[in-house]
C-alpha cells in the first residue's frame, strides 16, 4: 500500500470485528515496529503481544474494559525500560568489534558517555549527584553549547518512553499497511499493568494497542486537526 | 513506495548531498507528521522549519555542528507543549459542536477530566495538590483500576513528548517514501534551542531532524538490532 494512502487510512479504530488477526502479520509488523530510529541505538523497547486469555481479560479490565481493549482481537503492551541499556549497549559493542569497526570515538561513546546518560537508582541520589556536576557544566554553558541531560530518572524515562513512541507509531502504520487496524490506549491503571506483565520499576508502559479489523462502526467521530498555521511554523 | 519498503529504507543520515528538497515535499511531509494519532487529540507539537540562514546556523552550532546539521539542506525542530491544551481543547469542542456531536461524555472528559490531567505551574504547586488527592484515588485503585496520572509537570511533559514523537516517526517516513532522508537529533543544547526559537518553559524540544538527500557516504554504519527475542515477548 502506498505510503500516504496508510498515513490517511490510519485512525484509532474504538470497535473491532470478529475477524482474526493472522499470527504471521502480528509478527511481521511488531519487528517492522524495531526499525524506528532511537536513542543511541540503545532500544529500550519491549512489546508484549498478550496471547494467554487470562492475563488478556486482566489487561483488559486495567483498560477500564474499554471497547478498543475489550473487543481487541489482539493486545499488545508497549514498554519503555530504563535497565536494558548496559545488556544492548554490550550487544552494540560486540557487533561493532566482530565487524572490526570499533573506532575509538564509538568506544567513548558507548563506554563512557552512555553510562553517564543512563546511570539511576531507585531512590534518585545518582540524580542528585549527577544534577550537582551539572551546575558546573552550566558554567561552560554559557561559553559554548552542552548535553543538559538526562539528569534524574524521569529525564531517562522521558528518552526512553519518546523512543518508544517512535517504534509504536511503525506498529500501527505497519498493521494498516497490511489490513488491519489499532487504537493504541494511554487509559489504563499502569500499576495494575505493570503487575500483570511482571515488570518493576525500571519498566513504563507506553501504551497498550488493541488490534483487529475496524468494525463497521468502529471510529467514533470524523478525524479533527486544529489548523496547520498553528504547529507548524516557517521561521 | 511500499510501506515496508519505505520502513527498511528508513536511515539515520549523518551527511548529505547537495541536493536540495523542494518547498512542497517538506510541507506534504509536515502535514503528513499530523495525522499520528495523539493523547486525547491535543496535539501538543509544534514543527519549526527553520528557513532563515541566521537562526539555521544558531540550530547547527547548538547541535554540536554535527554533519546531520552542518550538511542538512533543512532543519525541522519538533517541539512539544504542555500550554495549548486549553486552546486546542476548545477547538476540538467547537468542532463537536459545529457537527452537533457533542455528546455528553465528550464534554465531560474535555471540560473536566482533561484540565485536571493538564494544569499545571511553573513551581509544581498543582503537582503537590494533584499528588495529595491521588494518595486517596490510590486507596479505590486497591478495589478497581484507576488512572494514575499525570500528576507532576515532568508527567506531563511525558505525555505530550510522547505524542510528539508519534508524529516524527511520520515525518521521517514520509521524507523516505518522498525520496528524501532525515537524522532525528538528540544531542543538541536545548536551552541554547530555546532561545534561539523564543521557546518558554512550558515547551520541550523532542528532536532536531536534519533533512536532505543522503550523501553517497551518509550512513556510517549497517543496521544493528539485537535479537527480536530479546523485545518481543508472546506471553
Amino acid at each position: 500500500m502506498d505510503f500516504f494512502d496508510v498515513i490517511n487510512k490510519r485512525r484509532s479504530v474504538r470497535k473491532f470485528s470478529d475477524a482474526k488477526v493472522p499470527e504471521s502479520i502480528m509478527r511481521k509488523c511488531l519487528k517492522a515496529s524495531l526499525l524506528a530510529p532511537n536513542s543511541s541505538n540503545l532500544q529500550p523497547w519491549e512489546f508484549y503481544w498478550i496471547r494467554d486469555n487470562e492475563k488478556k481479560d486482566k489487561i483488559v479490565e486495567a483498560c477500564f474494559s474499554q471497547n478498543a481493549a475489550k473487543t481487541a482481537q489482539e493486545i499488545v503492551v508497549a514498554v519503555a525500560r530504563i535497565d536494558t541499556w548496559k545488556r544492548n549497549r554490550n550487544l552494540i559493542i560486540e557487533d561493532y568489534k566482530k565487524r572490526n569497526k570499533l573506532i575509538p570515538m564509538v568506544d567513548k561513546y558507548y563506554n563512557k558517555i552512555i553510562p553517564y546518560a543512563y546511570i539511576h537508582d531507585r531512590f534518585g541520589i545518582t540524580g542528585l549527584i549527577k544534577r550537582f556536576f551539572f551546575i558546573f557544566l552550566n558554567i561552560i554553558g554559557y561559553f559554548r553549547p552542552i548535553i543538559r541531560g538526562p539528569i534524574y530518572n524521569h529525564q531517562i524515562f522521558e528518552t526512553v518512553t519518546k523512543t518508544t513512541a517512535l517504534a509504536c507509531q511503525n506498529f500501527m502504520m505497519a498493521l494498516v499497511a497490511e489490513g488491519f487496524d489499532s487504537c493504541p490506549m494511554e487509559g489504563f491503571d499502569e500499576k495494575r499493568v505493570k503487575k500483570i506483565l511482571d515488570l518493576n520499576w525500571q519498566c513504563r508502559v507506553v501504551m497498550i494497542f488493541g488490534v483487529g479489523e475496524a468494525a463497521k462502526d468502529g471510529i467514533y467521530s470524523d478525524r479533527f486537526r486544529i489548523d496547520d498555521d498553528l504547529v507548524i511554523k516557517e521561521i
